[in-house]
């Protein structure tokens, strides 16, 4: 099965389009939870437990651990080893380096870590995306238009015909052989996220920032998903895993993630 | 200081310009080396002790050691303390992220390892990369035009008025307050390389690509150094670390590393 078909698949069998980013920032847990000796891990378990019947994908962000140095990257091992299988594990790591560095990459999130996809940085072009995508069932999804305020200085660049992200769509069609490439399109901006699913109706489309950085989920679900209403994960990292910062935090993280998954559902049904 | 001057008095005590790249693979190590409990350590120890004289800067490629995980990260640690007082130490990153993960990054690479500056990807913009840059004796080398074959997919791409590696300059130029923010340009666009220089006089230029990328090393040094033959750092990796694979691979890196100096420097002189 091609990653894009394991996309759809496990989003079907969740009946889910959500992606619950795991951003966790040991500063932000609740204060009980700090004293644990892997405190980080401690913290995603409880999400995870919380939340894995109302997910489609987690989607670990790779500074926060980083920033813990070898401790993290154990938290990090332990965390993705701990989602159930079904669930889609992606790795949020925007890397993009030389062909030989980027292979390297590829082995340590697909092989040491077992994650399904990564995050790709297309700055450097298509000798720092092809290695992620050697294989048909572990994805890339190359950033397209994300959903930052910087988004706007560099990648609406225009040469008149082709502004810099739809020519990074462009390639990302000509990466897709195996069918395992997707993009990253922010959340915060609804009308372009429009043009880029009618121009590329079978990409896997993940789209953070309808959380806290306030995208409107009525427009990107709508304007996001495929003509069947599939094919698009929608991510929420501190709306969900934040929400609450006392010992109830992985039940409000429950109800929160339900109540998203559930407003996405919906708006995904009336179309 | 600033991290500018820092790069400046750094180059000038060593009478160097050389960053000898530590993309430390355990497949591509020596053989007898591989069986020690901390090889790819063990490795840069021989290295750095062997060419710490002709070197301005040790620039590790995180790639390598992540693929370890923890135990890569272990050895990322102990390699960039081990490297001397006086020289220059380069997280070779490329990252990119927005604002609140940027932050853990920076985190990350300046307090948890002491590196002196990160390579940045710009794709993400503004909010990605300022901080990268909150510190005056910490430093940015942002992505603006690179080595590989695959630059040509994106940075090329022109409004009619500017490229987008131009554009990227422009940025680096509003985004350098502090006198920390610099550029990696490959050695395989001499020619570019010239214009770039000319329009930042002021900025340290990271330059890779003149050792197993065949970049032009005359050119390189001619066009990317400044009015004072000062300011640029030409980056090797493959081409030093891996010269030789038997039981003399720190000597022959050393011969090469004094090589590549006296290249370096005989053309900077000639100017």
């Amino acid at each position: 099965m091609n990653f894009t078909q394991k996309v759809k698949s496990i989003c079907i069998r969740q009946h889910s389009l959500l992606c619950v980013g795991l951003d966790t920032d040991i500063a932000r847990i609740p204060e009980f939870l700090r004293r644990e000796t892997d405190a980080i891990f401690e913290f995603n378990k409880a999400i995870i437990d919380a939340t894995c019947s109302f997910a489609a994908a987690y989607k670990p962000n790779l500074a926060f651990y980083e920033a813990l140095g070898p401790a993290g990257w154990q938290a990090l091992e332990r965390t993705v080893q701990y989602i159930p299988e079904g669930i889609l594990k992606i790795a949020d790591a925007k890397r993009g380096d030389i062909g030989n560095t980027a292979k390297l990459y590829a082995k340590a999130f697909f092989d040491r870590f077992d994650f399904d996809a990564v995050t790709i940085n297309p700055y450097l072009g298509t000798d720092a995306v092809l290695p992620f995508l050697e294989r048909e069932d572990k994805g890339g999804f190359v950033l397209c238009l994300t959903s930052n305020p910087g988004s706007k200085d560099f990648q609406y660049l225009t040469d008149g015909q082709q502004t810099l992200y739809e020519r990074v769509l462009e390639k990302v069609h000509s990466w897709n052989d195996r069918r395992n490439c997707g993009l990253v399109v922010g959340a915060t901006h609804p009308d372009e996220l429009k043009a880029i699913r009618a121009a590329a109706p079978g990409l896997p489309i993940l789209i953070p920032g309808i959380g806290a950085q306030a995208g409107d989920v009525e427009a990107s679900v709508r304007f996001g998903t495929d003509e069947n209403g599939e094919l698009a994960l929608f991510n929420s990292s501190r709306g969900i895993i934040y929400k609450s910062g006392g010992k109830d935090f992985a039940e409000v993280a429950a109800t929160e993630a339900r109540r998203l998954r559930d407003q996405i559902n919906k708006i995904r049904m009336s179309i």
